[in-house]
């Protein structure tokens, strides 16, 4: 029954895309701007034109070489210094401008040492070299040395195990080969997950020690030349990073739910529930071969194995190392600069456009190409504004400080503005860093239309055809099946990584998170060659992608902030969540399948019998079996939503083309649209982390970055925790129904 | 409607499958033994019991300790001793010997240089050092230095560009990158192919010498721990081979289809065809590091790169080489060791077993192990025939000399024995190098239910269980469909790498290869280091999977030679056959589909725009569209088949239970069974290659070793040439209906 119902609903996606490709046709000849009428369309089609002929890509190099210049991380004084000069540029171009200040807990390094203690000696460099054609590489003032923020304070002395990944399922493979991690110290490479999630995996498997390594097969000279001779990690490139349990909570690990104001109530740094509990480091490729060059006991599996020039041993030992990190653990000041453009019909509808400022070194790429890309996209705002043109709603940019030790400054920002946010944003749209390339886009599938219209309108500076034909080929290219004919390139699903967590995933924002790339590889991440000279020879040389992400940007914030309607498209939210209800349900079945399979096999002693009996082999036991879960409660809620959409969509597209919606009928409806994503999130959130609270996407609770849709019923069952299912299922059931109601009313309660 | 055909083949395919599966419940209970009458087959278990009373483990150690004293490669002196040893040894025990002796062509090297000359300099070294550990690695006498058999003389120096594998989809990748090999020294990596498909697909390109080197990632430290420390190839390893165009013809280059008797016509060196037409050299990955090091031009894609610690780039250059190889074209005597026991009741029926003789250097695991073992079996036969019993039919071992340089001892002792082999031959046993595992096997699929019942009966040294269970156990676990119930264990088609390629695809015999393996990791292969210490250390400690592989093949043997019938079952080909002809099929559809798609994606131009523009990349154009093709003849002869050897099985078991069958029927259906597999051959042989005669099994044309089933259509189709898809199906069709008339005639014509 669960597999008919599965075929029906992706007979259901099926007809829906195709609907969707032959809705587009006719579009070709006179496409309609989603939210507009014919006649403000066509106005806004001429402002976005004259919006690009202020762009100028000599601002966004000179702007990088300033912010570049020296490091730009929280707390430093140029961060400081580059947060009071971003509130001078947007004050002369037009913007109210301020900065807000968070108090936030920024560890920084005391003590970072590495060293071999057995059978052979050897002390872990730990510091990146200064390289001929890099000139900030050398720099001294105020350089933040490479390590892990959010780790523990720790002395620890113990073999090594070499974890792979570090993630579950490599503890599956350690167990079946009957290695215990418990009181030793873990290597892990870089790759698989979000870093966070290697020591909270290896903490729980009882390690007391996590060494994170970026393996040149991942990261270094296995993908491309090394810098300076080209763009990817070199030997003694370290990736810093943030390490703090960020998929229960971003943002200061002492205020969750709640702006970090100077008076706000802070959790201890022992109490902290999201900080580390074992001492962290990350370090080079150079410095982790004699490590691992030292290792014995069973060959790792072929998939564990790097580019190192040795044959990966999973210890434990007898390599054994001590590890020593302490930390200051002090509150430091998060500075956002926040610039606003009042709109002059719905001053209390905002459109929030984002990107940090804050970089773990000079921060080039990461994120100040994007940045800058922001900044030329206000100017070019504020010349539109000097020209008389005024935003019908207010636009809101924004300079988050403190992304990188875990989204910070816009976490607090959001946090501190719930209700404010809750009752007037319409968009949060966010960049971070950029480079040459393709465009993506990921976010609430509402604006797939919209960021489709957006893409055919920016021309790729490289072939001169349009960015969305570009992606469109490279997507086909790669097989994906929406990409063969014309209709609405998807959006990915977002999980985090970027600003645009707090605003979506914990406040329930619509929300949209772009970029270029693919075309700047490079290993310039989190390093201290992510530098202003890296950048310009590898990631946009000439910053022509800056400027075309100021283009996609600025449509987006303008068309925000004018259209006659949201321009939001339901229709494409339902397709997704029917798709993605389908996954699930592929999941349940094929978990069920290949667990009957295991049991079988376990049954005839076939993985005792098929293992090398002259190694230690731990085969598995049998496992529970996957029951049938009831996905009916979705599939009616999808079933109405998909009604309602429809309905609403229709009488949107003939309301705005007979020119029959009133004033007070379309700011009824942008009320109302304001209002749908809010519906998707849930009071109690996810469980386990109740600050992740909407019921269509979250970042996986075992991946950190990468996202799990549908989370509360996925990962229930990913988990094999059958019995959260049901009520999951009945959350997300019930957020569905509420997005009902809501495009019900927008329609006028005509529809059934 | 060929999809629909496909669907109905594989539910016939499904159907007897599951009909299998049932028949061998009962089977259980009390098997009957394929060929033998409850009686006769109660005598042969016990006659195979007191075999496996003879098998001792310390004559295989002794007589390899013996035989890998000193370098046994074709022309050696202890090439010829050992031979002469194994004639005493046979006739000792009561095998009529003797020594068969072909003149073949074995080139030798005189000069070696492999020099990089620009952008730095750099003289490889060329050979393999002594060992600690291991007594033979610095043997002096004899040493037959590392080198490529049957390059071509030649002194060239050129650019070098790095071909990935070197096989026809690698030169695509090139093609899309704008490279060129003409004029160049191609530079491939051991793998993906059999090696010597490199040099003749580089010289098809234009290159004008190819130099081979075992990849660390492929063969070396990746894989595990390297010599003497671990089983693995040490960084001045190198694998020897001949690199002949054997998908040609094998054997001797200068006699084809003749026996390379001292009068046989012979072409010139410069005459024959499947000499290489450009110089050729192996290389170890430390002599290749420095040579790839100074490569520069586009980085190699992701699948080319291998395990050196390097970027792995194409080239052209800058990297200049000098590659300067010349031979001792020398005709040298090959003695095939033939021992001959004489059958009792059917003289003129031949079961035949062979295993070569001959190694590149010491030659311990490849091919002392197996031929130790096929001593020790042929001893023991000797044994029985002590006590009083004879063998029903003429039981034959062989030793072949010259298998290395490409089959070349079994080829012309087959070519010249080619009309009694027709005449005679009922079995072609093969093994070759063994070791610690699994056990597997290859071949006629008739064999495939005789093979089955004697890895049921043979205990696995390390767990107690059968063979047979410990190797469903491995395909339970990589998720065969078949090795999850009790049914048969496929037996895989055989392609070529070994003596049985003449006896099974030149003459049509019967034919089965075996051996252990898969615990026995490592990377001797073919260098100085296959040694007794490497074997006896990571190979087969105590010669445990040496025994037995006695004891499986010296249970074919004894069946094939004492059956009432011979224990071949035509159910198990003919269902083998139906899955091949659905993949065949399938791989039309796909191929149209896979077209239809890149032609869709070319007229979009779409692989154009996906690319990176900065650097060259030539689009592919639209490809010629898949016809469909007639595959009714092979599906018509398929099913006439099927019920001709439903009739047959089902006559025979029944004659065997009821004993209706006398002697002269007997007689009569044994010789049509001997039959069978040379109905399958073609007088007129493959497309471009007639010495490949067989219809369902052969090496391909770009593999070398890996099979091609039913090559005729499935070669036509992969290479385009759809002109060729009819008259090759007819001719299939043709050896299909061939068999079908002979087990009409068996079962005694009673059946339409």
């Amino acid at each position: 029954m669960t597999r008919k119902t599965r075929l029906l609903t992706r007979s259901l996606t099926v007809f829906m895309a195709l609907a969707t490709l032959q809705a587009a046709v006719p579009q070709q000849a006179s496409p309609p701007m989603l939210g507009f009428t014919a006649e403000s369309g066509a106005r806004q089609l001429e402002l976005e034109r004259r919006f690009d002929s202020y762009l100028d890509a000599g601002n966004l190099e000179q702007w990088m070489r300033y912010i570049t210049s020296k490091p730009v991380y929280t707390g430093s004084p140029h961060n400081r210094e580059t947060a009071l000069w971003m509130v001078e540029q947007f004050r002369s171009w037009g913007f109210e401008t301020r900065l807000d200040e968070y108090q936030v807990l920024f560890p920084t390094p005391r003590i970072r040492q590495l060293e071999l203690v057995s059978p052979t000696r050897y002390t872990a460099r730990l510091r990146e070299p200064t390289l001929p054609g890099d000139a900030t590489s050398g720099i001294e003032e105020d350089r933040l040395p490479t390590y892990n923020a959010y780790s523990a304070d720790g002395d620890v002395t113990a073999e090594l195990v070499y974890v792979n990944y570090g993630i579950p399922s490599d503890y599956e493979e350690l167990e079946r080969r009957g290695i215990d991690v418990e009181g030793k110290i873990v290597i892990a490479r870089y790759g698989g997950s979000w870093r966070g999630i290697k020591p909270k995996v290896a903490y729980e498997h009882g390690a007391i020690g996590c060494i994170i390594y970026s393996d040149p097969r991942d990261d270094g000279y296995f993908q491309g030349d090394v810098y300076p001779d080209g763009p990817y990690r070199m030997e003694h490139g370290v990736q810093r990073g943030a390490v703090q349990d960020m998929p229960l909570y971003p943002g200061d690990p002492l205020t969750p739910f709640v702006g970090a104001t100077p008076d706000a109530q802070r959790y201890t740094v022992e109490e902290a529930p999201t900080i580390m509990k074992i001492p962290v480091l990350p370090i080079s490729y150079a410095d982790a071969l004699p490590l691992l060059e030292a290792m014995a006991g069973p060959v790792a599996p072929a998939s564990w194995r790097g580019g190192l020039p040795i044959t990966y041993h999973i210890g434990p030992g007898p390599a054994t190392v001590r590890l020593h990190v302490e930390f200051n653990w002090d509150l430091v000041p998060a500075y956002d600069v926040i610039a606003v453009m009042q709109g002059s019909d719905f001053p209390d509808e905002w459109v929030v456009r984002g990107n940090h400022r804050d970089g773990w070194a000079m921060g080039a790429a990461d994120p100040t190409s994007g940045m800058v890309a922001l900044l030329e996209e206000a100017r070019a705002v504020g010349e539109l504004a000097r020209t008389g043109w005024r935003p019908k709603r207010t636009i809101v940019y924004t300079g988050w400080d403190a992304e990188e030790p875990g989204l910070l400054g816009s976490t607090e920002w959001a946090e501190h503005h719930r209700d404010e946010l809750h009752e007037k944003a319409v968009l949060y749209l966010n960049s971070d860093g950029n480079g040459r390339g393709f465009l993506n886009a990921g976010g609430s599938h509402s604006l797939e239309r919209v960021f489709n219209e957006v893409a055919k309108e920016v021309q790729d500076p490289q072939t001169g055809v349009s960015v969305w034909e570009r992606s469109r080929a490279r997507r086909a290219v790669s097989g994906a099946p929406e990409a063969q004919g014309d209709g609405d390139l998807r959006i990915s699903p977002l999980g985090s990584g970027s600003d645009y967590t707090p605003f979506l995933q914990h406040l329930g924002i619509t929300t949209l998170n772009i970029g270029f790339g693919g075309e700047n590889g490079g290993g310039s991440y989190h390093s201290q060659f992510d530098s202003f000279d890296h950048y310009t020879r590898f990631g946009d040389p000439g910053f022509r992608y800056g400027v075309a992400l100021a283009q996609v940007a600025g449509r987006l914030v303008l068309r925000f902030a004018d259209a006659d309607v949201l321009p939001m498209r339901m229709a494409n939210y339902v397709t997704t969540v029917e798709r993605y209800l389908g996954e699930v349900e592929e999941l349940a079945d094929d978990m069920r399948e290949e667990t009957e399979r295991h049991n079988r096999l376990v049954e005839m002693d076939a993985f005792r019998l098929q293992a090398d009996p002259t190694e230690t082999y731990v085969p598995p036991t049998a496992e529970d079996v996957v029951p049938f879960f009831n996905f009916a409660p979705v599939q009616n809620a999808l079933a109405s939503l998909e009604r309602a959409s429809t309905d609403l969509d229709r009488t949107l597209a003939d309301g705005l083309q007979s020119g029959s919606l009133t004033p007070a009928r379309l700011a009824e409806i942008n009320g109302i649209l304001q209002e749908v994503e809010q519906a998707l999130t849930d009071e109690e959130g996810l469980p386990g982390r109740p600050w992740f609270r909407h019921m269509i996407y979250a970042p996986g609770f075992y991946t950190g970055y990468g996202v799990k849709t549908l989370p509360g019923i996925r990962e229930a069952i990913e988990q094999r925790e059958w019995d959260l299912v049901d009520p999951e299922m009945a959350k997300i059931a019930a957020a569905l129904a509420r997005v009902t109601e809501l495009l019900r009313r927008a329609t006028g309660g005509m529809v059934s």
